[in-house]
């Protein structure tokens, strides 16, 4: 059937809906066993006081990373996107720039030379040469960054956090992060757009995983050339589902917090800085608070009561979408958590415990991971009762090997698809007994509801932004095609 | 060999002596089998917002329940308090009594009565009625403790919360909790001697499991035989060990906080009230806080750094003994946690986590248990694994029997006396990496050192009493004999 073509968008939606037709559904990560290339594991030494270190919490061990890196690559293909002819050809590109360690602490300590500051960082156990080396590697990925853009005639601003604003990203056709996975979280937090993909450049290989970004630790000196690639068309759109979260609540939704300075009259510029949403403090600034938009306000008639929701009572969609995950309990880490949780439309479960998250195949390498993740110590103590209980002695407990390969197989099984459209559920050490009854702490759902019984709970998105979330109010959590999130990778 | 008796005290001391030569250090709990007496579970159907379960992070499903109940009763006897003759004969007792639940509510609704009190109730989902119950219940112990109190001639005060000063409890030469396990805890922080005995009456066994008071759950209509039994001298000593920390800091240490009302300018009277240290909310009142003893500052030359301690750090023993667990780690429950952590005379290890709790074999049924147990889910993954990995398909993970009982035993593992004299670490969330390199997230020692390296972290004792420890400070824990809780039970 001959159709007229008058843009790539029409040839992709297209492909799309014949691809819809036929599409499998996304299945969960298959166990890989051949060995594959294991990425570079570099040694961040750093042992300054504030560990800048965005990933962290996405870091595996060897054995995990590797398996990660092949599974969700493999998947990958098997997602809608792979039958879209890729291209990038934006005109209008907006790049967000994390601020490095060495700039904020010029900024923090103003009016100290170099010298001073060195001896400054020095005292509390940080490498001030360390500190100006990766921003030096930082602002070299960036010039080649701006200076290949150029070369392929397309118009670029570059912004740091208080500048990207939702005008910027409206303004631009694409946006790159340059910075770690910390700063592409970020970076994705004000697209709500499928169609305007989200590039990841990871400046800091060293400190940074770069699961979110090309080529995860790419070399400076390669840079020049993915981007042509880029250009040129020869990659695949990788689509990363992301969370919707509906809230209700007696007197509307708070405003957002930005996880920061919990401690009030701290002088925000000596605010604890990092590039991790989900690592202690971000600089603070009251217009950052503001530049995030207000909760969009809707009144609904709740239809899972059937009955009018009290006027008083406000439902707001929130202006963010987690990419990673939604932690919902008690502000106060040694604070027991109460809520209610229900599966699609089963009926809602009390459940007592230290709060819960729900997360996306991309969070599933992250905080969810790290909480469901056994230990060797755990595997091998447990094989050790089977094998006694069972009578089983060839159980290979104590062989070391055996019991490394049975973990990592275990905790490879936590991980799942980026494009899979599900939330993963994972409630941290549940409180079982007569009045919470035992029920699989983890699972899937494609809609999540959560009932505060909280005192000073909040939900928080991407380990970064907060919101008040108590007794009386609900969320509603869910994956919508609409929200994904469209970044590139290649194969 | 005759030896002149002059009081039971000598008879005690000799006996304590003679035992010292011989004894046998404490030892993990053997795994019972054999069926044993289920203490009674009761649905505890409170729906209120304000769960009112003092107890419930204690609360272990059935089987596990009974396994603890025979576990600990049965290493007690090896504890060297076994070998004193019990006499239990003071002149002066101490009452701590809970608030009830109606009590509060009354105090908080000053001027309105039964009737609009009860629809206040309803309208927040709790139930008027089971609140006068238990109130009624609670009454109903305490009366019969002091009546049998004074038929035995012992001289008894009463107070509650406010009231349980550190005067109080050095006039009295014993004590008892009538409430549920959070008030024994509340009543044994302020004993500092071994000498002292502490004893719990649980006035709520629908509520409280009791744990720590004497039978668990004693029936009211057998207290007045139980309490005759206990000035017969027919029961046993039960020595509970505790946990003494000392901790450095730049500055000194901060002033306890009652973890209870984090949010400011929230009236004192609104505050959320709960039993349980480790629950939302305790009411707090500003003269309590100043009722807690300012630490002990003494200046020390560290030992461990073999340099003398600049003047401006500060040793300071913690005013209040942990009998439960000590947990460290950031103060909000989404930010990571980063510390070093050295056990024993070891090098200190860097970590990064969502906390560490430190416990005692008390406190190994609380938090520290609900953090490692493995659920069924869990297990079941892991045996099909082991199947699949080892080609062993005898391996019963389909079999729901075998998949709980393995679960069980694994379980009643973490599980260890209250007599042991060492403490049981357990990192939460433990997070791998080449920085932070794997360590077994749990285990024992005689000492654990831990130096902050965070952000807004605090060390809290027993979930109720919080220190700012912030990077800079460190912590020494340990067991030490003149801390032990005497408490008594019954065989």
């Amino acid at each position: 059937m001959r159709i007229r073509i008058r843009n790539v968008e029409q040839v992709n939606q297209h492909l799309r809906n014949a691809y819809l037709c036929s599409t499998q559904p996304s299945v969960a990560p298959k166990t890989v066993l051949a060995p594959q290339p294991r990425p570079v594991i570099v040694d961040n030494g750093e042992s300054s006081r504030y560990w800048v270190d965005p990933t962290n919490h996405m870091r595996l061990p060897k054995s995990l990373a590797a398996a990660l890196y092949q599974t969700q690559n493999t998947q990958s293909k098997r997602s809608i996107g792979n039958m879209e002819k890729p291209s990038f050809q934006p005109k209008k590109v907006l790049i967000l720039s994390k601020l490095t360690r060495y700039e904020f602490e010029k900024k923090v300590h103003k009016g100290c030379d170099d010298d001073q500051l060195a001896t400054i960082l020095k005292k509390r156990g940080s490498d001030y040469n360390r500190l100006l080396s990766k921003h030096k590697i930082h602002h070299s990925y960036l010039n080649t960054l701006q200076r290949e853009l150029e070369n392929a005639g397309i118009e670029s601003r570059l912004v740091r956090r208080f500048g990207y604003t939702q005008e910027a990203v409206d303004w631009a056709d694409a946006v790159f992060s340059a910075g770690g996975d910390g700063t592409f979280l970020m970076a994705s937090s004000k697209v709500r757009t499928k169609h305007k993909p989200v590039i990841g450049i990871n400046t800091d290989p060293q400190g940074s995983e770069g699961y979110m970004c090309l080529m995860r630790k790419l070399p400076e000196e390669n840079l020049a050339g993915a981007l042509k690639k880029l250009f040129h068309g020869n990659f695949e759109w990788l689509y990363r589902q992301r969370i919707r979260i509906t809230v209700t609540g007696d007197d509307g939704i708070s405003d957002a917090i930005e996880l920061h300075d919990q401690q009030l009259n701290r002088d925000p510029s000596t605010a604890r800085w990092t590039d991790n949403p989900r690592s202690p403090a971000r600089e603070i600034d009251v217009e950052e608070c503001m530049s995030l938009s207000p909760p969009v306000k809707k009144r609904m008639i709740s239809e899972s009561d059937k009955v009018v929701v009290p006027i008083e009572k406000e439902t707001v969609e929130l202006p963010v979408l987690a990419l990673n995950e939604v932690f919902v309990g008690e502000s106060l880490s040694s604070r027991v958590s109460y809520y209610e949780i229900g599966l699609n439309e089963e009926q809602m479960l009390k459940q007592k415990s230290s709060g819960i998250t729900i997360c996306t195949g991309t969070g599933s390498t992250s905080w969810h991971f790290n909480i469901n993740k056994l230990t060797e110590q755990c595997v091998q103590d447990l094989m050790k009762i089977v094998a006694e209980h069972c009578n089983l002695p060839q159980i290979p407990h104590a062989d070391k090997n055996a019991v490394s390969e049975i973990c990592t197989k275990f905790n490879q099984q936590l991980i799942f698809d980026p494009d899979r459209r599900q939330l993963a559920f994972s409630v941290r050490d549940p409180i079982f007994n007569a009045t919470f009854p035992p029920t699989d702490p983890r699972g899937f759902a494609d809609k999540i509801r959560i009932k505060s019984r909280g005192y000073d709970a909040h939900l928080v998105i991407d380990g970064g932004i907060s919101y008040r979330f108590n007794d009386g109010s609900e969320a509603v959590m869910e994956v919508r095609d609409e929200d994904t999130l469209r970044t590139v990778v290649f194969r």
